[in-house]
């Protein structure tokens, strides 16, 4: 009998509906915090900032499914359900008895799995009159996928994308002006944020930090004007959903169920795509998959930091929010994993890491290299630098099987490719690219300071 | 009832014969000659350059379908079969009652339908025993797809990359070596021909056809080695055509067939592909289906060319062919789109063409790169500078259906993604980008040498 690679599911059975974990998690994630009054945050709070439904679904803690709208429905299926394919090439490369799974999100037309939420987003926004929105971007990915999604919706889009990015990412650039947005480097002197990091530091190369504190002053400034994010907040976790509900129905094609889940690690958005609609069956049903999130190891926040109230942006523009972090001026080492180049973790998964329901690895750069040529010569994709972390934790458990002679399996989420990353492979090749090691000392120090904003 | 949007094949649907037009044809395109003895070649003369299997393909005038190996099949379904998409947002934006669908070819992890026919050609080097093979490329695309399929077999890859293309198009190369290929600038010193050209032409920027020269001297030189090339060949349509009989299959499941197919034309790979399945039915029932290849205003050779006998190559290495031409030696302006600045067509297509069973149309630079904008910011892929030429010519025809008021079904192939590309977008936003007319005095000039090979 032929095998099958590749698992499809048909537009029909494109998911109607988004899955709510924090509706059945038992310990619910603690408030987020109002900076000034370090009181609990109201959902009104939040809406000179983000679209109104999308405000609400931040806040809702009671409805475990959430409809998905017709528009945004229509939009996805440009390029969904994505396939679930089994990964028998790196198997026999890796000679292991694990069974690999991984959930192609590369097949999205901006190369990420960033563009399912900013379609979403971006029809929020139109449809409750919003002309311009702002967003922020590290590696470019985001202001990709929500250049395309603005367009889609008829939305005139300001991205800042920080500085360095903007001179080594020259791809990344024009493919947001291609789609029509807008592109600041960050920091700019359009903003009070900005103009004052560059007058304080005039060779500062931006962070992403800087760069939110920019979009959210943009926003707040400009009239009809509303704020995005692709990561970290709840709503983003939210519409990612629809990864492992797409991947539920395709292991069941596979006749398989995961015994681990993996995504690669920056603010929580992928990981949480692929892994919270498995979790609902380890909450309900006792089922004892495992979940790994994989974090690079020059920004730990998951293994190595504190799980304590800190600001989503540098400048503090943000509420204060619970969640393990390296503390919100932690400067990462610049590895080619831009995306994951972010101090802090999710509200709703630095609670469930609290409680043991999750997991976290950390990957050192050349191993996730290393792992990315593997997959890239045996499975055909090039894996952006941020998918590699995941594949080289799968590789490890894997291996791990292969240690011990046993069966598992495996599933991680490729959440977009390494086309419009090549400069960082080529610098890889060349062996021009190290490890980044952070003292506990350096950790410390960072987090020693966020104990006195609560 | 919810629309559809893609039209999707299960891996079981994927073809298991490829179409050989030539079978059906009833004038057969002319005999390729020895350059040396202007007789005609025999299939044996191909021997020492290709494998055995795929020069039988070359010359097999018969057999109207032709097996696709098993372990061909296996490696195809990495990204085969691809979507067949109905570009409703697109048609939205032109106000068309035509309808428009596209093949889209781009999710091939190595960004075009190129991967099609590497498989094919790396397997059966591989089968008679080959461990080496060499070829060449101009934008990338064949050399990267080639880089990918030699690994997939085991087999050491050298790819001779036209210089100015190797420095301007840094992410291309990378890939190449991720994957796993030795690239090499041309003109280079480690051939004859290389070392030729550079003494004469100290600064001179390679052209597709050194770069053939060079690959096929270092095949012939080299022990277990084989020479392969990513268009213009009859073997490389043939393999190519698993786009078109896939496409059949799904044009059936919209319940629609096309009243005209059109493909960009470079050396005929990708327009063969999608058309030659369809043009069956033109030859044996009658059917009236148009078929357009849309080439480059600056290497005009089905619309301003010859129908003549020429090279391959520049330095006159190869057989000589029948076929519509610029001359080898013409040297294209430096567009954007790389894969369709080739001095000829194919054989197979230019008895087609002389025959009236296909037309061409050229298009300008600057309205493919206008179509491209266009088609990126309705159905979201950035396309490939050559694909923007077929949106471009799908988009001229779809306005025709608007001027006229009739309701055609167009069919293109969407042949890759653009995303290694951006540069030349970057240009083209910025404006720097121009068109690059012909005097029918230069045509004239560089076919009129042509007439003393024969």
């Amino acid at each position: 009998m032929e095998k099958t690679k590749k698992f499809l599911l048909t537009e029909k059975e494109l998911p109607t509906k988004w899955y709510n974990i924090v509706a059945d998690m038992s310990t619910k994630p603690l408030p987020m915090l109002h900076p000034g009054t370090k009181q609990a945050i109201k959902v009104e709070d939040l809406y000179p900032l983000f679209a109104k439904d999308l405000a609400e679904q931040e806040m809702n803690q009671t409805d475990e499914w959430i409809d998905i709208p017709e528009e945004v429905r229509e939009k996805l299926k440009i390029y969904r359900p994505t396939p679930l394919v089994r990964a028998y090439n790196l198997e026999k490369a890796l000679d292991t008895p694990a069974h690999i799974y991984f959930k192609n999100e590369s097949v999205s037309p901006v190369g990420s799995h960033k563009l399912n939420s900013a379609l979403a987003q971006a029809y929020y926004c139109k449809k409750e009159g919003t002309t311009n929105i702002t967003t922020e971007t590290g590696a470019g990915q985001w202001g990709t996928a929500l250049s395309f999604a603005a367009k889609a919706f008829g939305l005139e889009l300001a991205v800042y994308m920080v500085k360095i990015s903007y001179e080594q990412k020259p791809y990344r650039r024009s493919l947001m002006q291609t789609w029509g947005a807008q592109v600041i480097a960050s920091p700019s002197m359009s903003t009070k944020a900005g103009r004052k990091i560059i007058t304080e530091h005039p060779n500062y190369q931006g962070s992403l930090g800087t760069a939110i504190s920019e979009a959210i002053e943009l926003a707040m400034s400009t009239p009809n004007c509303k704020y995005t994010l692709g990561s970290v907040l709840n709503h983003v976790s939210l519409h990612q959903t629809i990864i492992g509900l797409e991947a539920e129905k395709q292991m069941e094609m596979a006749g398989e169920y995961p015994d681990v889940v993996i995504g690669c690690f920056g603010g929580g958005s992928n990981f949480s795509g692929i892994s919270f609609p498995f979790m609902r069956h380890n909450i309900k049903e006792g089922k004892k998959t495992r979940f790994v999130a994989a974090e690079p190891a020059s920004c730990p926040k998951l293994t190595r930091g504190k799980f304590e109230y800190d600001f989503g942006d540098e400048a503090g523009y943000t509420p204060l929010l619970p969640m393990f972090t390296l503390g919100h001026n932690f400067a990462p080492a610049n590895i080619h994993a831009g995306g994951l180049r972010y101090h802090g973790a999710g509200t709703i998964v630095s609670q469930l890491m609290k409680d043991g329901l999750m997991e976290a690895v950390d990957i050192e750069q050349l191993d996730s290299f290393k792992a990315g040529v593997l997959f890239a010569q045996t499975e055909g994709i090039v894996p952006a630098p941020e998918s590699a972390h995941a594949i080289a934790a799968a590789i490890n458990e894997a291996l791990e099987c292969k240690k011990n002679g046993t069966k598992k399996t495996i599933l991680f989420n490729l959440s977009g490719h390494g086309l419009v990353d090549m400069t960082a492979y080529d610098q890889y090749l060349a062996g021009d690219l190290v490890n980044h090691s952070l003292s506990n000392e350096d950790i410390e120090k960072n987090v020693k300071q966020l104990e006195h904003l609560v």
